[in-house]
């Protein structure tokens, strides 16, 4: 059959973009930089959103939900956020139309021009802060363990699909604390249920590190990031855990009387994950034939599709399609028995190939006759023909061992693109020629960091395992204790 | 201890406001109109948006997220819709923010002003349907039942919590039919699926039936409502779904080839429910001491407060209660055991209370001795002790009876507060003094409608299951063949 994607090798970003168009995930809309997130996709993310819910909720915290919008000054407030965030945004200056008497137009009514303008939100901390001053009083309130599953908008100039839109989705938690030590062990255990998502549900391998002074949360103490490795060799940022330290509470006056009868400032962390991470789950796994996805997040584990000539063929067929559907459904697995009679067999393969089902189960007239049924790997696109009895276990064993077996061929991805360099050209020839992830050391200097910002690269993290090391920075040749991870970033 | 609450008796709408801020549901927040959902408040949303969901996924939908923001024009495309929502609405007109040279104020950036501007969505039939376009080419690529979780924003003057929000969350289904037989079925099978959420799950009885001309939704043929029943006396309309026709595909060019080959326009329907469904929830059920809620809605089920003095008599306490809870937990009731030693057991009663946990659990000293647990039902405020043997199958098949004892309470309440009226005097007295649903005979003329208008009434549809029954309009004396309901409503 025809190719329907640019290859991976000929153009990375051209095969990204065909992909997502035609495996059916999203498509750009009418509206500049904002994206349709189309059935497809949208259930990708329902499958991530209710996977990382539940860990919300088995770690101590509960979703609410606040305004869309939020009043300009609010973002004056904090003296570093106002600087990141309320520049490229969505402006809302009015609040009605009208019809112009003249042309019959509908236009913007001048005498419907707001005191104070609202800024659609682009990230939460304000509007948040500002509501919780009403909620604290004393230690007895605290912890607030707060999620949001909302939209948000920033606006991009230059937008890709999943990565970088206008609107994206994501959900963004805030916390706040009595103590700094409190905030700070929940800055952590958020960025590690961060990466346990991205490992154990994405088949994504992460490194979880700090980020450098210049490229943390505007307005947060310390940022914790976890970073993959797209096939292209280059680093996406997957996920942020933010401590606030008390610069919210400060900003907002946000005080309590803690045990000891004394008022403070209230500590805070902020958290969020978006549905830039789609992106990151294609750019992964995925290959010239369409999606891989890991089953846990596949919105269908399994397609049965039916071949078979004339209405005669067809009865035993389905009825063999239907009971193994029916033992799959009872082990929990999702299963689509595709007995559409407007497609051919040959369409339906490269489909779901494209989609990125994890197993395809194809049964014939001949597999009635012998009580088989082909099945194919896509993950391998291994393809071999297995008895009926049976399959179902097999099948439910199978998808577990795809899931791993995605994730290890990750991790050995990332192991042979992870260089360790020694100089500046070392790092050169990594970030212009190999790709992947660059292990250097560094001074800990803005200006080195600036240095290699000029490579169009970046210091993606600290990492947290990171072994003590002498050595020296591959920048200013100044004396360093330990390496830091340098790509060239999405 | 000290009522919370004004009483329902003496300022229904204070009521009804002091609960919602003190059972934690939501609150006002710094944006004009728009509200905080607190965590018990989103709590309650979330169960009711994944019991729709499901019955929306179990009905042959998906979900899709389409963009926030929708570009002026769209709105002219089809008459009557840009009448009916394209005036009070937030606009956007600009991007971008900058610090002003001299003030040093973060200021509009008149530079960044958007060539054309954009409505964030008061309803998205406009952006779905250009969206369509795309996607439809032959009868093969439809139907089309897709669903969208969104916000959306309506520039409200008067505005009450949960009731009219300018910001408020909702669902909108948006589907695309070959036939206009098809299109009618999915508007009536929608409309039904809100009745049956309404009555099984938030125990609230609802009459489904015909907006008037009027009253439909702006671009539809034809609207279906459900129409709830508030203590007050109030209709509440609970949800909507719209025939619409062949409208927004002639709008917006959505044409297929049909099975004989011919093109022809696209069938459509939207249908959608909001929460201001949690409004009605408050509404339908509660009393002074706080909501009642049906256990289907309820976040948490049952509560166990403990009741010891000293940490002597607590362990042998917590053991039982932990029991009671695993068994309950095990039978697919939750459950919370509030252990909480800052506070004390009557305050603890008095919060579940007005938070409407259906059961209550207290367990002391002497239960221990005795084997026994005193159990209260939130929506009778019955008390009685029981064995603690057997406790848990009890309080489970006890819930499924306050679920129904609710729903039936409601239901008796509208038929208590259900008048059949002959005359235009009879229905001025049920609008003015008593309150509730009038069935009336109208003669179906605009003119009538208007006169019911002037009362601050109106008709609130013309329900599918009335019995054709001659008669005389209450306005006109003109004929009628059948009765309407006329109600005041929020």
């Amino acid at each position: 059959m025809a190719k329907v994607l640019t290859s991976k090798e000929d153009n990375y970003a051209q095969w990204y973009n065909d992909l997502v168009l035609k495996s059916g995930l999203a498509e750009n809309s009418a509206v500049r930089g904002c994206m349709v997130i189309k059935p497809y996709g949208y259930a990708i993310w329902e499958k991530m959103r209710d996977e990382l819910d539940r860990m919300f909720k088995e770690t101590g915290h509960e979703n609410a939900y606040f305004p869309l919008f939020i009043p300009k000054s609010f973002f004056s407030r904090e003296a570093n956020h106002v600087e990141g965030f309320a520049k490229e945004c969505a402006v809302v200056t009015h609040y009605r139309l009208k019809t112009d008497e003249e042309t019959g137009e509908i236009v913007v009514d001048p005498d419907a021009r707001l005191e104070e303008e609202l800024i659609v939100r682009p990230t939460s901390e304000t509007i948040i802060w500002n509501t919780y001053k009403n909620w604290i009083q004393s230690y007895r309130d605290l912890p607030i363990m707060v999620n949001q599953w909302a939209n948000v908008v920033r606006w991009e100039m230059r937008t890709r699909l999943f990565l970088r839109t206008t609107e994206f989705l994501w959900q963004e938690g805030h916390t706040a604390h009595a103590t700094r030590q409190e905030a700070e062990e929940e800055t952590m255990q958020m960025v590690k249920v961060y990466a346990e998502f991205s490992e154990n549900f994405l088949g994504i391998p992460v490194l979880v590190g700090n980020k450098t002074e210049s490229e943390k949360f505007a307005g947060a103490v310390e940022t914790l990031t976890i970073e993959a490795l797209m096939q292209d060799g280059k680093a996406l940022q997957a996920g942020t855990s933010h401590f606030l330290g008390q610069n919210f509470a400060k900003a907002f006056d946000v005080q309590f009387t803690n045990k000891e009868g004394k008022l403070d400032h209230v500590w805070a962390t902020s958290w969020g994950m978006t549905t830039r991470m789609i992106g990151a789950l294609i750019m992964a796994h995925s290959d010239n034939h369409g999606l891989i996805l890991p089953p846990r997040v596949a919105p269908i584990q399994v397609v049965i599709v039916p071949i078979y000539r004339g209405n005669d063929e067809f009865p035993p067929i389905a009825e063999a399609a239907n009971k193994i559907k029916a033992q799959l459904t009872a082990l929990g697995v999702s299963v689509k028995f595709d007995d559409r009679d407007t497609q051919k067999p040959g369409w339906k393969f490269a489909e779901y190939e494209l989609k990125g089902v994890p197993v395809r189960l194809a049964i014939g007239p001949r597999d009635i006759e012998n009580g088989t049924v082909e099945l194919a790997r896509r993950d391998t696109l291994e393809k071999k023909v297995m008895p009926q009895k049976g399959i179902a276990t097999y099948i439910h064993d199978l998808l577990e061992e795809i899931q791993q077996s995605i994730y290890q061929k990750a991790i050995n991805f990332r192991n042979a693109n992870t260089h360790h360099v020694e100089s500046w050209d070392e790092l050169v020839d990594v970030l212009e020629n190999k790709g992947g992830f660059a292990l250097a050391h560094w001074d800990g200097s803005k200006e080195s960091e600036d240095r290699i910002k000029e490579t169009k690269a970046s210091i993606r993290c600290l990492p947290l395992d990171a072994e003590p090391e002498e050595g020296k920075c591959v920048v200013s040749g100044k004396p360093s204790l330990r390496r830091v991870v340098i790509a060239k970033a999405y």
